[in-house]
């Protein structure tokens, strides 16, 4: 169908594929193991297999790590290793015909969320995705901002607290140690005496909502440190608006109340008086945001 | 003479005036009190009148405060409060015939360095003025990114030590409660027997240089806080160049070996691999920035 365009979020398991229309609605659905140990021809060959019988005018490609936008070409990505240095703007346009974008698979989902929830209204977006780990993308002047080595919006490893938990990163005191998933489940498992099991973002949620003691403690405690953070980037940027998107973000007003407490602290009010905070309903915004991404003009 | 411009610096004591060249190099030089508590078009009369036999084409203010950039007004200024509203790029060339601009101190100390410093050849770089105060500011596609109301590249008031020591702000643990002025001079208190007197930046790196017991600590504690923002900073905005600016920078290898220290031992290398790190001869970087600017085309 006409007006259509693809969308894949590669992750470092699976690659989740969407058909996607311009106002980023997803009709059809798939999913294929990432399988990183293959090459990256055969990873496209996959994709393309996958995508039989789709109509599509043009694709994107959402990748975890650092990505060349010009080219498409994966830069670096600690779990996609043996994929550095491949076109896959190039391979998918040469193999599938038509028009393909890559990047980074934050940027893509906070493009995503830019384009689908704030209908390109602010000017200037900082995004963050609280899924497993805490990406983020920067939208300065409508537009992505990469930065010079594609690597730009990396919040999940700011320092919120120096000295504070152990990131995966190998740092301490990262915003993602606290306010992703892993970051979440730690702080469960010191302030409930019972905390859920499975120990998922939606459980820790539910069990706030129905008043099991220490639940909301969490949030309160995941969502302070997610406001320091936010804090920190909206400082820098003076964004028209902040965008929290993934699974973590899911939880509402249990996340979002603690951000916007720490917020009403700041002692400079004029970044934050006009600010919107958004927490638009989930989708696969990587997705969506690589399928919308491909719809740009250059 | 031609192709001479005229910058303002204006403190919340002092205003410095300086004339400047294309190249940013002071010719001339003069300070007038800033009289907070006067009328802003009594301030206009005072700059006009101090600038009595000099020749410039141009002119540009750099206040305290966020600035409309586009009509030169000012919106917040927590030590000018009495001229916020009143557009300074208007009563100036009202009254000078010459072409104005107006804009946030620290942003245009930031351009200052940008144009003289760098020769505009970073595409993005992250800006901060060390002095008594710690302010910053962003150049986004060689371009100064101002955000959404004028306040952007505030890195004084990120926290990089949450509970950590009070700033002038009200928060605990800010940028600037470590690497400004009064940050560096509590730390010098705690950590040296006999600080030096007057306790000034250039007084702690003589102390330091000249192997005083506990100095060169001092700088070790203030340039790794100055290092931890930094890179919260360089992950968020991926920028080309660091660009250290004020009296506390003054300090050179003292502060930015430890700042390069923290880069070093970032996980995340690629932001920080090819990033430069400067900090140029100290200059009168508001007035210089501010003179560079109103030569920009809008």
């Amino acid at each position: 169908m006409r007006g259509l365009s693809v969308g894949v979020d590669v992750g470092g398991t699976f690659a989740k594929l969407g058909l996607v229309t311009p106002k980023g609605d997803v009709v059809r659905s798939a999913q294929i193991p990432t399988d990183p140990r293959s090459s990256p021809a055969d990873f496209v060959r996959r994709v393309a297999a996958a995508l039989k019988g789709w109509e599509f005018d043009t694709m994107g490609l959402g990748l975890a790590g650092g990505v060349d936008a010009e080219t498409g070409t994966l830069l670096f990505a600690p779990n996609l290793r043996r994929w550095v240095g491949f076109s896959f703007k190039r391979e998918f346009e040469r193999r599938l015909k038509v028009r393909a974008v890559a990047d980074n698979d934050a940027n893509v989902a906070v493009w995503g969320g830019y384009v689908a929830a704030l209908h390109k209204k602010p000017r200037h977006v900082v995004g963050v995705t609280l899924g497993t780990g805490v990406g983020g993308g920067l939208i300065l002047d409508g537009r992505l901002h990469r930065g010079a080595t594609g690597g730009a919006g990396e919040l999940g490893h700011m320092i919120v607290r120096a000295g504070g938990e152990r990131c995966r990163c190998g740092k301490r005191g990262c915003l993602e140690a606290y306010a992703g998933t892993y970051g979440l489940q730690r702080i469960a498992r010191r302030a409930m005496r019972n905390p859920p099991s499975p120990l998922t973002p939606k459980a820790l949620a539910d069990a706030a909502r129905a008043g099991v003691p220490g639940a909301r403690k969490v949030w309160d405690e995941a969502g302070g440190w997610l406001g320091v953070g936010l804090a920190n980037a909206v400082l820098m940027f003076n964004p028209d608006a902040v965008l929290l998107l993934g699974g973590v973000a899911r939880a509402g007003r249990l996340i979002l109340d603690p951000v916007r407490r720490v917020f009403a602290t700041q002692p400079f009010r004029e970044p934050f008086a006009s600010l919107t905070v958004a927490a638009p309903a989930e989708r696969d915004w990587g997705c969506v945001g690589a399928a919308l991404l491909s719809r740009e003009r250059r």
